[in-house]
């Protein structure tokens, strides 16, 4: 083929690394954004692309079967975390010729499977699985036939990576704080879990474990009340139902996830209660639900972007060599106090305080 | 082939037709969920496809290209309205084998011409485009390489289907509202539109004329008053602290959609003001933050998942006919009144009603 002037022929990364003088190495690093390819380099390589007309979506095809597609699976479009893991991989993916596409499994097993192997079905070149349900066993089995990564939750497999935060600090985190404030009668709403190994790895079982723990550490052992629906608005919605019914009813609510604590605020305010005046209210993921300046909430960041980043960069690197170990990464969680909590039965002071802010 | 034993070979839409002693156009129907194929016909293909393991994900690619996939393409994840159009499409899609692969464009053109041509490149069998911005020729050009709906966004085409809401009826409707509330100050959020023919098509730009039109139908044209962001949480905040700058200060502000009402309510916490005892805010769409009941925002209902709905049926239409004359579907929109919008001025009787009300 003299002088690869021939029209039809499709554009190779070989015709791109000779184009621009690089081994086809640091173009696939280029085209992966991987670590080690200099501004030198990507600038000399996006240059042969476009002079080329190289496209590797189409190109790859014919050449060893890659699709440029990665799927990410998410358990509920709805919660406003997901949409922050979901920067943090649209970030690390965006130098990339990688197109993400995403797919919802409403946190319902059979959903899952469906996803998974329609993913694999349209042989997807890796898949980022958000606290999914699926038995271990599947999960290795999706992760032996395409690289895998699976977010949120734990539990060390030796075929695919983890990013996670550390759920079992994050939770003590909250009711440290809420205990500091003088709180003891400090109720959890969690996403019920019944399955053995899920409870040792699913991210909302480690949550409950760790207020647990949290809550016997501070001498509030007796005060241990838990409401078991779902991570959802809805479920904070029937949590808070609960808690309120009780004899006993708690002087702050520490929701599972901040979409569960936009339940709990429906709820209270459905019964007439002031936030932080009569219960406070806490919630866990840094959403800008959280954020959102007439609700406040206190809340744990888990650094939602930085778990999309890591996963799409472990993702990436597995593409390139499914060989290598897994790894396993974990992030640190941060407390984010605001106006939803306060010291308990502060309810002339809170008051006072509710009087002088804007309201709703 | 005898009685179709032999293990290896595919299962196809004439055997699940042949074993349950029906047409393959009644498979087609059942398979694509479409009208017209009753229950017992669903129930017996469902059984033959269950007793044959019939995959059509898989058949169909080796018969006739069919990948069974199809994209729906966002402007923003974050924006909890495209949830709801989501939430029809699958419901429509549900008792079907195809597959939802969800792509975010970012409200970004060239963002959605990668998006577009990734899921030509991935032999898609169908797109939903919600609200986009590309250019009405390459809408068309998309559309005669794979079958099309354009949701939200107005203007006939013959090669592609539309679902809309009547936006112009819907931003009336607020300013009816508030007109007949006592308002006169109302302001408005838009989008931000230069393109002429997007300022006739995109439902942004549809409402902010209906908004100037109902202005002045209701002899309120001095008070029109806009302010030019994005429909965006972050656009509603600037947008907001934009109007509250200017010598007059509006008493009502009609947000061009949940999101941005969002923003709104951001702002005015910011600068102290209270909703609606200075300021009434209302929205549109009807989102789940809308319902939320500490915010309880004022909005027009333009049922999200109706849209869904329509949008999968007519792209199933279109599949299995890709000759049928294009179709346009436009929706009524329904005002909801809500706690965030009340007469002018009345800050005192506002205040009173706001300290019965639980606040936050």
């Amino acid at each position: 083929m003299p002088n690869g002037r021939a029209p039809a022929r499709r554009v190779t990364i070989i015709d791109v690394a000779k184009h621009a003088g690089v081994s086809t190495t640091a173009v696939s690093k280029v085209l992966r954004n991987a670590y080690g390819a200099s501004p030198e380099m990507q600038a000399k390589v996006r240059a042969a692309i476009d002079e080329l007309g190289y496209r590797p979506s189409a190109a790859a095809r014919g050449m060893r079967g890659q699709t440029y597609t990665i799927g990410v699976m998410l358990p509920d479009i709805r919660n406003p975390f997901f949409a922050d893991v979901l920067d943090g991989v649209n970030a690390q993916l965006g130098g990339t010729d990688y197109q993400v596409l995403i797919a919802s499994a409403c946190n319902d097993e059979p959903a899952e499977a469906h996803v998974t192997d329609a993913m694999i079905d349209r042989n997807m070149d890796g898949v980022i699985l958000i606290a999914p349900l699926t038995s271990r066993k599947r999960l290795e089995r999706i992760a032996r036939t395409v690289p895998t990564v699976v977010v949120g939750r734990h539990g060390n497999s030796a075929v695919y990576d983890t990013v996670a935060d550390d759920d079992f600090t994050g939770a003590g985190l909250v009711v440290a704080h809420l205990a500091e404030l003088g709180h003891q009668r400090i109720a959890h709403i969690e996403h019920d879990e019944t399955d053995p190994v899920r409870l040792t790895e699913m991210p909302n079982a480690i949550r409950a474990v760790g207020y647990r723990h949290a809550m016997q550490a501070h001498g509030l052992g007796d005060f241990v009340d838990i409401a078991s629906t779902t991570y959802t608005q809805h479920g904070g919605y029937l949590g808070a139902k609960q808690l309120l019914a009780r004899p006993q009813r708690p002087t702050a609510i520490f929701a599972g996830a901040d979409i569960v604590a936009m339940g709990v605020l429906d709820a209270l305010t459905e019964a007439g209660l002031s936030v932080p005046g009569d219960i406070s209210v806490a919630g866990y993921d840094n959403t800008t639900f959280a954020a959102f300046a007439p609700i406040s909430l206190t809340t744990v960041d888990q650094a939602g972007h930085q778990i999309g980043v890591n996963a799409a960069r472990l993702l990436l690197d597995r593409i390139a060599d499914d060989s290598r170990p897994a790894t396993q990464v974990k992030l640190s969680p941060r407390l984010v106090t605001r106006r939803s909590t306060a010291a308990p039965g502060g309810g002339a002071a809170a008051a006072r305080t509710a009087s002088q802010d804007p309201v709703l």
